[in-house]
């Protein structure tokens, strides 16, 4: 584990030279970008898994999941630059403090999410739709666990 | 060519009617963040193919490949839903009326951008720096190709 979290702290660290020179309003439109293009994937996985399990489709349970593992291990660690703790991308950041300060806590639930991130993708290959609804589930605990400890509650209540 | 055109088209149907009930700012939201994500990785690629070569990473090529390849195979047709030629997701969408229109106009675009994002993949996966320039280049044209027919130029000029 601390070897992993190592391998992972070392990854966000290069892939966060190699883009230092984004700017922070930037670096928040993409991170925010990367999470919602995520969430509409999560969403139709979620349709076809729990809502509605007669149009589970295969083919599109690959293409959701696929999204989710290569978005998962696209080193969005580089997109948290220094001073994008506050800013606005598509909208104000809702990024704590703590994502900023916390390394070994982010560290944890990083690795976590990757982890679940890429075995969904696996199972997702089996066509197997009951293992792909319990990975589906520990997928959507690691997103939990995160927005749990360093992201703020909405700004505004649309819903 | 002719059945490639056809199996896009159904694909898109099929997918448009798994969300058929996705609200038009949700829809807009989401494929905007879709090409901003791309956007990104498109960008972290021309880094080290073209800005600067010796920062080539394997790894973070093949990383940024597979986040292309796979949004390009997620089925964003769906998210061009009826009435979504007009709207706001996180802006004012830019799409021309003719993507809602000009069905094999728009099937041509996507198969091609399909194709190359795929090849993108499969060329990230080898390692070779030389091959993979010449096809982030062809991604590149594809993006153009389809931004020129169906996307209007940009609402305000921020750069």
């Amino acid at each position: 584990m601390k070897s992993k979290l190592l391998l992972a702290t070392l990854a966000l660290t290069i892939a966060g030279t190699a883009s230092a020179q984004l700017k922070t309003s930037d670096a928040i439109k993409f991170r925010q970008s990367g999470y919602t293009f995520m969430a509409w994937n999560m969403g139709k996985l979620k349709g076809m898994l729990i809502d509605n399990p007669a149009s589970f489709n295969k083919e599109q349970a690959i293409a959701a999941a696929n999204v989710i593992a290569a978005t998962a291990n696209s080193g969005m660690g580089a997109l948290y630059v220094p001073g994008s703790d506050k800013g606005k991308g598509w909208e104000t950041t809702r990024a704590k403090a703590a994502l900023f300060t916390d390394k070994e806590g982010v560290g944890k639930v990083a690795v976590a999410f990757n982890k679940e991130a890429n075995e969904l993708a696996k199972v997702a290959a089996t066509g197997d739709a009951a293992a792909l609804k319990v990975q589906f589930g520990k997928v959507g605990e690691s997103c939990k666990a995160c927005h749990e400890k360093f992201r703020e509650e909405e700004h505004n209540h649309e819903h």
